[in-house]
């Protein structure tokens, strides 16, 4: 792997441009992409609607729609132990726990016509290559590798709805290029609705597919154009639909410039000479392949692969440029910019280049005022990636929610998403916290046009009483664990959202709204049991469930997590749960337990989406509902234990490797949750302004607040043994009870941070 | 049957306006259900979008595609002697002898929910309802019958988009409004792509259907809008199409506002008091959702039954009264309206209210100074149909030219229409008659935009060497029959259409094309088997086949017809014709014989499309390609053949009763013969201006040509024994030759036939 390969025209514009460091020598693309990180080497541009990346299996379900392990290793396409390439489809997920997508896989190959993919086993089989770390460089939006079995060497990079690929071949030859529409991320006979591929002419093609995956009626359409003229082609249907058109007036198999089927796969014949490159130029587009191609000709005009590689790294530079970074040794800064990068990849840009989209309601939008984006995994994001946004990227973050607001606008249930992709809410896990987002961005002034209409969106979403239990939580204070599963974290995080639901009532000085939201975020004290001092699961006759083991994270009442983690989730009043749990000084011994229980395997085998290395104790950081624990100690007398705890997991969850990152990135949380630690702070209760104070590990930053302003943030006595804060001061004032607030990091300064090696 | 059931506003309108006739109490729609007309009785309004009628069966195939002789019977979705009507639905062809549509059906029941449509053994078993033809009335754009199982009545109108349905419930109980998207006509498992529903509040619903039929890749919207609210609704899904989402926290068939699938069938539930009607309105789009929303709310704004059937049936009134008529007796002029009636169902406008179409290209284009059309039955139609068109309707046919032309502009194949519907080309039958309308239209001075682009396309289509033997007919002046079947019915057709391509480009000036395409012209001659006298399968090697069965309609070289009928296709060339099978004498015979001849039953079985009463002799009236040959003995000495012929078949062939039909109308082919032969000349060469005399079968007729002109056709000792033409004067002059030419025609005047009871 040779991740900080820089091309001679990066040198270039190294020397000539001093003022963007080359900072994408610090993005190591391939992290995360061994074991449960879940994200991909591909390449692609910030938030860009294409990612262009190698799959490396993507192994179909077995059993019509059963669980599979080994589809869920890869959501995204790529898994770095695999000795194979498959191809190159263009979209990606990064870092989630669930899939779809792999829309579109190209492969290029010589010799016999192969059109199945053939196994990592047997590679010949099919039109699969094996392929070498060795030979394989990952940068920000370039991705080169060499396909051993071709001795093709294949070179990705996009600009933002255009994958650009370029294919050397090694000698004389027959040359095909694969297109495989029935290749998908999460793939099952079936979940392919439609695909259709159309001729244009010699060197242009365009079609779409159609699919019924995790979305559950998505499109996505297409324009394809090779650099050079192809001289047959052809497709074959993997599937048993009947046609009875063409009346034995065309063979529809070979050169027929129309091919449609559920499950086709098309290739393009070329003679090529030794050393000859094919480029492809793929765009995308919700709206049509007039769309698509739109958008090809707009973006990608020549074809000049180097130019689109360096406009796409220069626009990475850009992004990575808004924190500037000292750190104690390179390892360090290789794993931050990393961590900018995957908290840069999603959500992504969802319109053509007009604006224009495909909605909930699948009728053709355009989007006004603001750019339209997807992909929102809000369980997750919600907690430290959309506040990080709101530091460093709040003019998206705002067009997020505007996004977030269309969706509502054109949702039939008329609610804000739970967990949409491409116009489509597919439902995935708990709570509504689309409410978290926007009560983070209009408190913190992010986004600021219409609270009332937020308001409404919020609260109808918060009352639709057949979501989830909702109708009973609205009813009895609580989700009654005997009429819905999960039903304790449901009420806490129903719990917290209704608190930033009040927080834009508040705002929108609705304050009926406001008062009638309070109330219900005081719900979480309805599933705390005083006895066992656990959240712990309620019947619908209010009395708690007999059966109960706050070690289980299966069928107690929680998600993903259980009564130890998951129980500790109240962020917007962490103090009256201090209190609740016993006081301070128990509450801190409960933290403590936390970190340090001995657990059994089985205990550990039973949490979701992780790396046994995810895990401290029973604290699990691979993934999202404790994200805040580290930071409770504040709460309690001792905040060292928070800087101790903060500082251990930035070392040792976080790596610049292939397994670098213990658990899911879930589209950037995982990576959030280190720019904010690294930095020394984190947004505990995103909707409040307040940040709580770790312990930095950086030696001093700079983040570009806006274009005049700028937040320097300076440590004294940084080191690794230098854990502790001894003293936080803003601006030369020195800061109370662990807590910094957005409105003042806003006006720009300094925040120092004066370490040593124990605690206050 | 009750087809002349007026309303009591129709009549108030005939009082008040006494300028339009009111001329569809002369219309039957119920002529051609019976049988193989294949023509459908319920609602539409002239070339109307939406074709609203009830479905008595549509037997699905039994086995993969293959042939199902029932399934032919379903053409229309109606059979006169079926005891059953299954629902209504949206879409249907008039008259085609292969089929598709019959897009979401609609059937109010009351009881027990059934959601499948039982059979017509066993009505109870399903949703279907047993109807007598004694409680079942049909007039244009209305019509209305009893669902006795349920004791509803049901009434079906239409605007040009939207279907209107008036249902009427006897007494207090639970009804339910049936919307199955699972149905169709020549529907078979995996027909159906994709449906989808969604409920947009209590009394809207959009959704669409998306299949894979005859046209290969179709997708139908629609937006459904009830005069009730309902109070529960709910589907079930008949495929076995996997969808994880949800996560248990909906049941998807009970009231869950979106709902998708393969094949699925959806409900809606009221509570009725005895006499309450629920109306609804049904809205279509090929756009998309917002599209149908946006037709509807256009169309038919108000829930005024009555309002939106009489300005329907005013719209008919208005069409019919194009031409006006004294017959010998009031059966002939039930036929002559009902026929005309049947002229003006397809092709069908395709385009939504703001002029946005999905196109063939599967993209979203806008008709540009035109209405855009769709459905060309092309190798039925170019033969006297268009023709018809461009006499009374010359403002549909230009439109429909340049629908043909945007079609070519969308092709990938860069050809005119063959036989397409709604987007898709089915590539049905043969040739390319698509530059047979274009020539005509441009000879008689209807289409006069661009006669170069016109010209492009034809060429272009003519010689796409892809297609159906192009490619040899092009080296070899011949289809070779061991390399394409049907090839002396295609190399015929390529003929006459090449000669009409040179008209084409005559006009346009290009004298290069002109001369090339009379030269393809005259291949006819290469198929001539001068020994035999009969057109005969060549091989590639330039030899005729030696197996040759000049009766046999199987195999030998033709297409639904043979040697003896099929073989006198030389329209442009007629002379020659005569001259190449022996001359004015023998040729003469051989018509006669062709007329005569007695046939085994096994010859008779083996027309397709046709009732047995559809053959005289070896003539099959019941198929298009013979439609010229009563026509052709004027070519000989002997045209009073021609006369007695034609009035032979206007009175035998076509009758004022469910089956008055004696093969496929085609499309409105059928009915356009009659037309023009009752009016005493039909079109044997279109693209010619002439049109040869026969035998009109009218007292008199007035043809409104234009806003000034009018042609008035008179008759003296017009009788039914009269059937021989003493002398034809237009405007005094006597004709000479029996022909008559379009362009004097367009002049206006009066065309005269003096009747004898003798031949002249």
């Amino acid at each position: 792997m040779r991740y900080f390969y820089l091309s001679a025209i990066i040198l270039f514009s190294l020397l000539c441009s001093a003022q963007t460091e080359q900072l994408i020598q610090y993005v190591n693309p391939f992290v995360g992409t061994q074991r449960m990180g879940h994200t991909y080497p591909g390449a692609t541009v910030p938030f860009g609607a294409v990612q262009l990346s190698p799959d490396t299996d993507t192994i179909g379900y077995e059993d019509n729609g059963q669980y599979n392990r080994r589809v869920y290793e890869y959501c995204a396409g790529y898994q770095y132990d695999d000795p194979t390439i498959v191809g190159f489809s263009h979209t990606h997920f990064s870092g989630t726990g669930h899939s779809d997508l792999g829309d579109f896989l190209i492969m290029p190959t010589t010799g016999d016509l192969k059109l199945n993919p053939g196994t990592e086993e047997n590679p010949e089989s099919g039109y699969r290559s094996r392929f070498s770390h060795d030979n394989e460089t990952a940068e920000p939006d370039y991705y080169k590798v060499l396909l051993e079995d071709y001795g093709i060497t294949a070179e990705l990079t996009t600009s933002n709805r255009v994958g650009f690929h370029q294919y050397t071949f090694p000698e004389k030859e027959e040359a095909h290029i694969i297109l495989d529409l029935k290749h998908g991320i999460y793939n099952y006979d079936g979940k392919n609705i439609w695909t259709f591929v159309r001729i244009e002419n010699d060197s242009l093609v365009t079609g779409y597919r159609q699919t019924h995956g995790w979305a559950r009626t998505r499109t996505v359409y297409f324009a394809m154009e090779f650099g050079k003229a192809f001289k047959s082609y052809g497709h074959k249907k993997y599937d048993n639909s009947i046609y009875n058109g063409f009346y034995r007036k065309f063979d529809e198999e070979q050169n027929f410039p129309e091919m449609a089927g559920h499950d086709i796969r098309a290739y393009f014949d070329f003679d090529v000479e030794g050393g000859e490159q094919i480029l492809i130029k793929f765009a995308m587009s919700s709206v049509s392949t007039e769309g698509a191609l739109n958008n090809l000709r707009e973006e990608i005009p020549e074809w000049n692969f180097e130019e689109v590689k360096t406009a796409g790294q220069e626009s990475w530079n850009e992004e990575l440029s808004r924190i500037a970074l000292e750190t104690m040794n390179e390892e360090d800064k290789l794993i931050f910019y990393t961590a900018l990068y995957h908290t840069c990849l999603t959500p992504i840009i969802y319109e053509d280049v007009d604006g224009k989209y495909r909605g909930l309601d699948q009728n053709i939008h355009e989007s006004e005022g603001f750019t339209n984006y997807t992909i929102f995994s809000l369980w997750d994001t919600y907690r430290a990636l959309h506040p990080l946004f709101n530091l460093i990227q709040p003019d998206r973050n705002r067009d997020m929610i505007k996004s977030m607001l269309a969706h509502y606008g054109q949702s039939v249930h008329h609610m804000l998403p739970v967990w949409s992709h491409y116009a489509n809410e597919n439902w995935c896990m708990i709570g509504y916290h689309s409410v978290s987002v926007i009560a983070d961005a209009l408190m913190k002034g992010v986004y600021t046009d219409d609270p009332d209409y937020a308001l409404e969106a919020c609260i109808n979403t918060a009352t639709y009483p057949k979501y989830d239990g909702l109708e009973d939580y609205m009813k009895l204070g609580y989700v009654p664990e005997d009429r819905n599963s999960s039903s304790v974290s449901k009420t806490l995080e129903y719990a917290y959202d209704d608190w930033a639901i009040a927080q834009i009532a508040g705002i929108a000085e609705d304050y009926q709204a406001h008062d009638k939201f309070i109330e219900r975020s005081k719900n979480y004290k309805n599933v705390f049991d005083p006895v066992s001092k656990f959240m712990r699961p309620k019947l619908s006759n209010g009395i708690f469930r007999d059966e109960f083991d706050p070690l289980n994270t299966h069928g107690q009442g929680f998600i993903e997590g259980n009564a130890w983690n998951y129980g500790l989730y109240v962020p917007h009043e962490p103090e009256r749960l201090v209190e609740m749990m016993g006081g301070k000084e128990e509450f801190s011994i409960m933290l403590d337990s936390l970190y340090t229980m001995q657990l059994t395997d089985e205990h550990i085998e039973a949490n979701e989406d992780i790396t046994h290395d995810g895990i401290i104790g029973l604290y699990v950081h691979g993934n999202e509902p404790g994200h805040h624990i580290p930071y409770l100690y504040n709460w309690t007398d001792q905040p060292y234990k928070t800087q101790e705890r903060v500082r251990m997991i930035c070392n040792t969850m976080y790596a610049n490797a292939p397994d670098g990152l213990c658990g899911n990135d879930d589209c950037g949380q995982m990576s959030a949750w280190y720019i904010f630690s690294a930095l020394g702070f984190y947004p505990v209760c995103p909707g409040s302004e307040d940040y709580a104070i770790g312990s930095p590990t950086i030696v001093s930053a700079e983040i570009k607040l806006s274009k005049r302003r700028t937040l320097k943030i300076s440590t004294e006595n940084q080191s690794p043994e230098n854990v502790y804060v001894q003293e936080v001061t803003f601006n030369g004032r020195k800061l109370e009870n662990w807590i910094i607030r957005h409105s003042d990091i806003m006006r720009g300064g300094e925040l120092k941070f004066v370490m040593g090696e124990n605690p206050l």
